[in-house]
């Protein structure tokens, strides 16, 4: 590289290093504000286990800073307590073994104290890191910063998923926090309009400089027939309708795979939904027990439930690339974390697609599988996605509580079909008319 | 419908009645012909849940006619035993309400003679519809009985795919036929070339009138990037080195479930390879146990191995649209069920790809989901693939067990990632040299 | 020994071996003519783990005499296959390691023309080795004889309770013999009255020199209160009135343990009773659906239903020492397999307590645990009833499908509380009147 | 009743409350103090479903006295949370419907401050209701009262015993007590000796006025052969050689349930057993992970291993109608809960047995039935001990963490056999020698 080159570079790294350690201050804080309303007690639950004790999210976004960027980089380091390495390496079997996830919730040691002060002394040298960062590994260490935030954000997203968990079960419902809006509106959404798009040999996946997961890219060329996409999220009015026109009952509009699941758990609505008689359809959220609002996106539906509701409405999932060649441009705007809701909302519907990010992530008809020419990351970190992408679906958008700089049009995010405590809803979407 | 276009259509249908008659002649014998070596005590088997009997195999297929073809359409058809329709139904639940999958093999009546009747008896019955098809219903008449057939062969390989399966958990492990030819030769496979392929705008799917399953269709564009595929599926000699490689102890190599899996199910080898400390590398086959022969195609591959042996070589599985695109035109010739080998060989190679047909059924990298435009059957037939879609991955190209006639390019079969007794191998692909 | 001692004893074996020869004849062909109804097809299904294929069943019996005698005290003597000491051991673990139980519906080879061709060359190698014992041994064969005969006429009983459970879950219903009397009587039971019994310091347990099992030795003494036992078994018609009265539903009637197994199941009758709106309740017989005859004795019962019947009924079960007390010296009579009725029977009452023997085991209130003293069989005989002296709980008297000649006061059949596909019933006990 | 008689009773009665009362003011903190040194966290977990959180513990004795004294008994008594009823009913079915047992590690809330408080407002109430009991009911208060302090010994008890197993999970291994004194002998157990017992018509069973469960009750007779009872408990250097000649590997040793059960639990050594390459064999205590004292009693044994054991050791285990003759007259003294050792110590040897009470308990041959004519309490709280007597096998004498005042000769313990959190040792017996 000649010199010049290698300058420009180094101005750029500088630059880049000084916005992510900014960064890195304002995202790291945000993970134990999110705990703050807890409990102590409310830090150790896990309660199925794909949920996490939210003192283990904690812990677990800080050992990766740890393992990635303290322990190859900063020189002289040593591990807070090497013990940590076991019970915080979540999935990373290349690296070390970690502790069996289904128990997880069998562990009071370490207490919220000794991982907050662990939070505290990664901080600490990570800052030194950041001080003296050297030189000849300053691009991985920059790509890794990034990482471990983004990181971090996706666990912000599984706290408060995995609180409002948690909570659902306790017979005494309570609520994560008193201080949130009340559901008001009883509004029905407004009528659903087909948003035509030509489709072609067209674009998809991330492409530019900026951070995005491996599984993102890269940017590759696909070919859409002309489809039509729903202006709007399904609404909780909608699925009602699916529901009292005895949808959880009709064998034929669901996928076997989902009958069967759906039979054995005894599914008649939305996971967190609940009838009353006094007082009719209620939902359980992050404010506790709340009203059902008829025009809010619906939302803690598994796939086979988006899938038979759009086969009841005559209609279709779009694939992800469907998805995202119509959200390709839109700005990154809507119900997000920052708004402090904390549930998807109703919303006035906009000229084009309404409600394409923030609210609900909305179920693709898209098996996660790898874009052609996909390429992990190297290392360890090469198992951040790539080593999922077997019967998982994919799903778009972001939701109400994922954190606004954390979404991205080509953000492709994955659970199994079964999976129901995600802020997850959906989206129709047809065939182009004939 | 204008009189004479009536009139050609009616010469088509009679032509095609003609035809399909003759097939049916030749297809329902041999179901009972592959049950012929069997002990009486060997039709009652199910020795795990994906496994039925052969007995019920037999009933099944038959009761496929008398569903959609007897009762619909010969007047005054009364049932065998309207018992069966319980018993015999797979899983058409918009139908009846089937016989618990699981539970087939504690069924000890009807008894195989009492199966055997009703075949004869529906066979019957079938003739006379034929004789006589009411003729406002000819085409659906000629379209569903071209589908009993095809379904009928599909048991066919099943048949041989779970006598296989029962005969192995047996300690005296006995052969289904004594009179295969045994392996000869341990000759090593010839090395490996790829094939390059352009890629660009394609076609795939089934397009002629010719019968296809409902989900090879429409046929529809992709846009392929260019890609090279194996000229040969991977060889036991092949997949020998990955195990010594320890393959099935390197986490790096497997997808998540894939690892969690094999981990549980104790793998260390194809599902019917056994070492012997004397006799080296066996393979339990219908014809008994054999000598492992090096330049086969690997068999009795889970989705899990035949992705990580992949990964191992530094390739991937080809989507199916590649594969497919590959085996456009090419003659549907190969190892197939008339060749009474009843497993894969080594096969010397031609110019293009070999061995695309037949052998071994190749595991690709596309999870099994709809085309853009898929229909499914109306009324019951239309759970035939279409409820399937879903946690499911494709294989393509048909196998030693699979009748030559009931094969196409455009042929998908589809079995869940972890599954191992159907004759599953696999053929690398590679993204175009960069 | 003084000379004249062993001419004793010599001329008492000599006459013990005569008549156990002749027992022989008799006993094993019992065997294949209770399989005689079955198809083919019937002899292999195992529709639960607790349950045994009828031709495992048959080979079994046959590989015991093999094990224990032929190759033992047989010069010469080659097994008529060797894989079989691993199919057919049961659960001898000190003698080699047994098929897995559950598994054995697995296994379609040996067919029932091989295993009735073993129990052929076993018999006439049994004959060989009873035309010259070697003198040394003659008491461990007579031993080992009886035992084996005893041990055969179980697996009758166990023959017949198997094919009651494997028939009765076809939803063909068919009945393993078509020519057994059908139930007439609708009469109701006749009053139950309660016998007196003084209760003091007594003796139980097996005594004399005929055959017993190690589990009913030692007699010893036992301190009994003075207690009182119904003249009769619990009836249909009694039993139906705790259906009636919810008994089924009220947990206040039940065990812990009870309660969870029979919610977890769903019980709400005993096993092979069915309540059809039109024909009110039918029991699944050996004789196909029967109507349910009032004054027979309750069958099929759960140790868990009968001790919440009787506390339902402000009762008890007796102890095995009550019982064993009561029934000391009572003629062996009663509804046993030789009267070919298959099914417990209402019967006239006599003075003192009625159908002690026959119709149906009855559950007593006593864990099966060793008696004071206990010795089990030396080697591998040890294990025959010593292992088993844990969770389960003793029934005593035999039942309708019992060979009488199995039957004695001191026996003592076992199972655990949760299973109910045994002739198993119940009688009541209470404290003497204060 | 005559005015004198009635007169002697009240003023035995106030006598008895004052009594009760000052020991419900001893045994009530007790049980708060046992968490004192847990940390918040710690009192959250629930790592396996026979272990409860230490907060369900505090809450459920806390209920047992608001449900069965407060509410029906003080009047105008008002719950502190109706809810609660739900939440800390442990298993009074024909009260309300408990919360499902092995769920209760999924509720954070009421958090330990809440169940503080709670306990806090039981205990005035409870002074409330003591400073002016009504007269009609002060037999059955001081009844109750006296149960629900034994009750909450229980408690006290499993609290240790759930504390140390949840402890026992966590990698990091932590100590509920630092302060505990660590073992310090190595010195091996004084040689077993045998104590005869002549047996003979005896009685058994709880006989006088002073409080024991309904399980105990009533003394009955019973006759016993001559036997022999080991003079001390079996030592963690006697185990060892059992564990050194393949115990764990030898089935003839072992029951069959027992054989299936080790098997796959994959049992090598008692539970906390761990065996270190440089250290030898360890225990994990509450004090931490300690070495392993061969003069102490082996302890957290399941009934099949101690039954195994005593195979082994060609003895057997006593009856509890031997343990509990044995143990009558003896002194109520030894290693309980207020030495505050709370693990099993090596003790120097008495004349008679030693330290048949405390240290462990001490499985027995005996499954856990009623005695004959056993009634349990009236009401819901019949449920304490009556509902249990089937599948569980009865312990005896106490442990290192139970509460001296709990212990009685004729108190009976009961575990299911593959248990082993339980402080569960054993004591060997033998027939009398011929």
């Amino acid at each position: 590289m000649p010199a010049e080159a290698r300058r420009d570079d180094d101005a750029g790294h500088t630059a880049a290093l000084a916005q992510l350690r900014e960064r890195f201050r304002q995202v790291r804080p945000a993970s134990a504000a999110i705990c703050a309303p807890l409990a102590i007690e409310d830090h150790v639950l896990q309660s199925m286990p794909d949920v996490s004790p939210p003192k283990w999210h904690l812990a677990h976004v800080t050992w990766f800073f740890e393992t990635f960027l303290l322990l190859p980089y900063l020189p002289g380091y040593r591990c807070v307590d090497a013990r940590y390495d076991h019970l915080f390496n979540s999935y990373y079997v290349t690296h070390s073994q970690p502790f069996p996830r289904a128990e997880r919730g069998s562990l009071s040691r370490p207490t919220v104290a000794e991982v907050l002060n662990y939070r505290q002394q990664v901080n600490l040298a990570m800052e030194q890191l950041l001080d003296h960062p050297p030189q000849d590994h300053l691009p991985q260490i920059l790509q890794r910063l990034e990482l471990g935030l983004q990181h971090e954000q996706q666990h912000q997203e599984l706290l408060l998923m995995d609180i409002q968990y948690n909570f659902s079960l306790n017979p005494l419902q309570p609520a994560y926090r008193q201080d949130l809006a009340t559901a008001q509106t009883t509004q029905p959404p407004a009528p659903l309009r087909w948003l035509e798009h030509p489709g072609g040999l067209l674009e998809f996946g991330h492409s530019d400089e900026a951070f995005a997961f491996d599984c993102e890219r890269p940017r590759h060329r696909v070919f859409l027939e002309p489809f039509r996409l729903a202006n709007r999220p399904v609404s909780n009015a909608d699925y009602l309708s699916f529901i009292l026109d005895g949808g959880y009952n009709r064998a034929e509009l669901w996928l076997a795979d989902g009958w069967a699941y759906a039979r054995q758990a005894g599914w008649q609505a939305p996971l967190y939904w609940r009838h009353d008689d006094d007082r009719g359809w209620l939902q359980f959220t992050l404010g506790g027990l709340q009203p059902l609002e008829a025009g809010a996106p619906v939302c803690h539906l598994s796939f086979y439930e988006a899938d038979a509701y759009a086969r009841w409405s005559e209609a279709r999932l779009p694939t992800e690339a469907e998805w995202e060649v119509a959200a390709q441009g839109l700005p990154i705007t809507g119900n997000f974390l920052e708004q402090d809701r904390l549930r998807p909302m109703a919303s006035p519907l906009k000229a084009g697609p309404s409600q394409m990010f923030g609210d609900v992530w909305e179920w693709t008809a898209s098996a996660f599988r790898p874009y052609p020419g996909f390429r992990p990351l190297d290392g360890s970190l090469g198992e951040y996605n790539g080593k999922f992408m077997c019967g998982q679906m994919v799903l778009r958008g972001g939701c109400c509580v994922t954190p606004r700089s954390h979404m991205r049009a080509s953000y492709r995010n994955f659970f199994y079909p079964h999976m129901r405590w995600a802020f997850s809803g959906m989206r129709l979407a047809r065939d182009a008319q004939e």
